[in-house]
């Protein structure tokens, strides 16, 4: 153990990287409960499950009992080209607060994806390049995911094929861009080339598209082409396991220095940040060995975790996925449209919801006013413009460094930075115009949500 | 000196960043020729410098003999928020090109300003604080010095005024909602809230603007708001001066692994880049120490070292600013519009001029649709979307590399990747289409620039 002077960066050495992912549910008492085929109402088989994901995916899913899984030389190799990410410590953003407290953030927003999107996309391609695929198809709403993919994909020489929601195609030229620069085929959605998109193109003539509705037509030609496999970057336990590169590579720095952290806090819209990061800290806690404040924080406008029911639901709006136990607004949710702050998933993570569930975590919500608020703050004295998503968790840090410095605890915090929000200006520019609103839906408004549940349920 | 495997990236240690800038003018022997009065056509005096300038970069302007300046402890305590960056070892691309040469780039886009800028902005803010300013004003065309500005004043709570040229406010909104994030007042020049500026509204009205009127306005607002001066990101020698912190990390983090370097290729606009990468290179090549073979990389259509003429011209296109002596196509030459590809001003820093005219670096051009098919083919498998400018230095370390595969040379390459391409993409949209056209300036066309050239070279 080094002696007690932080550098503002902890970075890690090649060789102390993790080679190993840990998989948090191999330590849950209570499994999180098995995706259900929507329509026999019984978990899917490994079988049907293959039709979808690739077979090593689909082991990965459905292993809830091995808790550390090798990372593949091929997959290491490409994390070193931008990992280790820093721990990073944020001594400006504490003299600014005027906290006793020390404030951490790891920051996964170094690579072009601008966010950690890409520890599960080069996972998800390798084990698809491996299977001899020809390609893989998703969907992307603001497109970090589908950024994330095509890197993937132009490195391992893996065709990919995005269903961009239609909206974002247009207002989100860049991204599309930083997609196509990376070779990927860049589908607005909803599309001709696809069953299920020629029927919503008939039946809602101009519409902008919805993710559940690129959903829909990624499944269809992952499934009706040969060769194909459709991936996904969040709420599935293999991206979980993936993202425990995050939290493995700041437990490893932080025991480098002797940090002991007491608050670790993410944001969550599907959960795969706060999964990745909190993975070996809940780890300890499952097994007794440490105890943690672990705070997921998502927005009030999209309230899944603070408002939701757990219960099982749909995926994706389009209701064709399996169906997950997890804490949901119901699929028929639509957050506001004036909602810029990411985050806008109406599920969560049912690994990450069976946790929540069972009392080992904490969740809070905030309005996005106050999420640009806090970004803003932050980027002026730490320089980093966060992305409008990692911003939750430096509002519930911020809050937490203000709350020690009324008790005048020293406590260790630590929160997610997922990335950048160079592509989110459009969000920034409201906040600067003064013209951002705050949308916080009813309870009949959720109510409705709610009624729709499928029926399993009751 | 650690074993000789070479990790991807290499971070110098905290305690190992460069406490001291390097001056290279002061291993000079034919120092770089002194600023003029456009008036008098006399050295500029630190008196008149200092209307335009804080009095602590004037000394450093004209200090042509102290080679090592200290960094300030504020200043270096920025640095460490983002610095050191890494020196990476791109093994991917020594793979794809199957060259037996090993190539390292010194990547200085992991930061909000996606550039090198920050280094000097910083350092020039901080100075201006010192001396107890208000503010500082400049001008800004894409927008990576401006925003790299923004950052350093939001930080150090000093007031901004950028005059972004009009074409580009419109155009590159994101780059301005950047700026104004960080608290910076960004105006479209030319604007109503200067005489330059309204007079050139009458003239041309409807105008998008031009670098040397957005300069012309920044100067007329320092030099007559009481507590401004003017800042400026590339050409001058403070500016080489607070760059060559690049070079200095990326040679102590290569001596700690034993690599010796052949070649150091860097892209040249003003060549604040340049200057700063090779700075320790060229310092132990003035001593007689080393030897290395030093390129300068630069758009075929705006070819000022390669085409150009070494006499004394004006900065800005205004020509209002004081006369330096440098490698330049005449202050009236504009490089094509359909350049995407940056690196646009006609002229050159005088320190690099003077080295380049004494035959201690050579210089290549390329055009652009050469270096955006570099850009992707390092992209993908490299992961970072590179900036234009910086793809030319990476264009020109493949060219040498495959020279190397032919020769068999085992050379060490070391390209300086000034930045990410993150809010370039129509550029980047540009070349996916098909549709980007190279432009060379004929020599009838650059005779025009020459003609118009100040009397004081006649």
């Amino acid at each position: 153990m080094k002696e007690q002077v932080i550098p503002y960066k902890i970075y890690l050495e090649e060789s102390e990287m993790p080679k190993q992912w840990y998989n948090v549910r191999a330590d849950m008492t209570n499994k999180p409960a098995p995706l259900l085929n929507p329509e026999t109402l019984q978990p899917l088989t490994k079988a049907e499950l293959s039709q979808i994901f690739c077979d090593e995916l689909v082991e990965q899913e459905l292993d809830d009992t091995t808790a550390y899984i090798d990372i593949p030389k091929e997959i290491h190799d490409f994390y070193k080209m931008y990992r280790p990410s820093p721990l990073v410590r944020a001594y400006c953003l504490e003299e600014k607060l005027q906290t006793p407290a020390k404030i951490y953030y790891k920051f996964e927003g170094n690579n072009t994806s601008g966010s950690h999107k890409l520890n599960s996309a080069i996972a998800q391609a390798y084990y698809a390049k491996k299977q001899g695929l020809k390609g893989v198809t998703t969907e992307t709403g603001a497109g970090q995911w589908g950024t994330a993919l095509s890197m993937a994909c132009a490195y391992l020489n893996l065709d990919c094929k995005v269903f961009m929601v239609k909206n974002s195609y247009e207002l989100k030229p860049f991204r599309r861009e930083v997609m196509r620069t990376y070779g990927a085929n860049v589908t607005a959605s909803p599309s001709e080339t696809t069953k299920v998109g020629r029927d919503m193109l008939e039946r809602f003539p101009g519409t902008g598209g919805s993710l559940g509705c690129a959903i829909s037509e990624a499944v269809e030609v992952a499934t009706q082409t040969e060769g194909y496999r459709y991936v996904l970057g969040s709420v599935l336990n293999q991206v979980m396991l993936h993202q425990s590169i995050i939290g493995l590579e700041a437990k490893a720095a932080a025991d480098k220095y002797g940090i002991k952290f007491d608050t670790v806090i993410g944001c969550a819209g599907g959960g795969s940040n706060l999964g990745g990061l909190i993975a070996p800290f809940m780890g300890e806690k499952l097994r007794g060995e440490a105890d943690y404040d672990i705070v997921a924080v998502e927005p009030a406008s999209c309230p899944s975790f603070t408002r939701g029911k757990f219960a099982y639901d749909f995926c994706d709006t389009g209701m064709i996925c399996p169906l997950a136990k997890m804490y949901t607004l119901g699929s028929s949710f639509m957050p506001s449209s004036h909602h810029a702050g990411g985050l806008r998933f109406h599920g969560m993570s049912p690994t990450l919801s069976q946790l929540y569930d069972d009392g080992f975590m904490r969740a809070k919500s905030y309005v996005q006013s106050e999420i640009f608020e806090a970004a803003v703050e932050f980027a002026k004295v730490e320089g980093i413009l966060p992305a409008p998503e990692s911003s939750h968790a430096i509002k519930a840090a911020i809050d937490e460094a203000l709350r020690c410095r009324e008790t005048g605890e020293e406590k260790n915090i630590l929160f997610g930075l997922t990335g950048t929000g160079y592509f989110d200006l459009m969000g920034y520019e409201q906040y600067n115009n003064g013209t951002i609103t705050d949308y916080v839906p009813t309870d009949e408004e959720l109510q409705k949500g709610f009624d729709r549940l499928p029926k399993v349920n009751r």
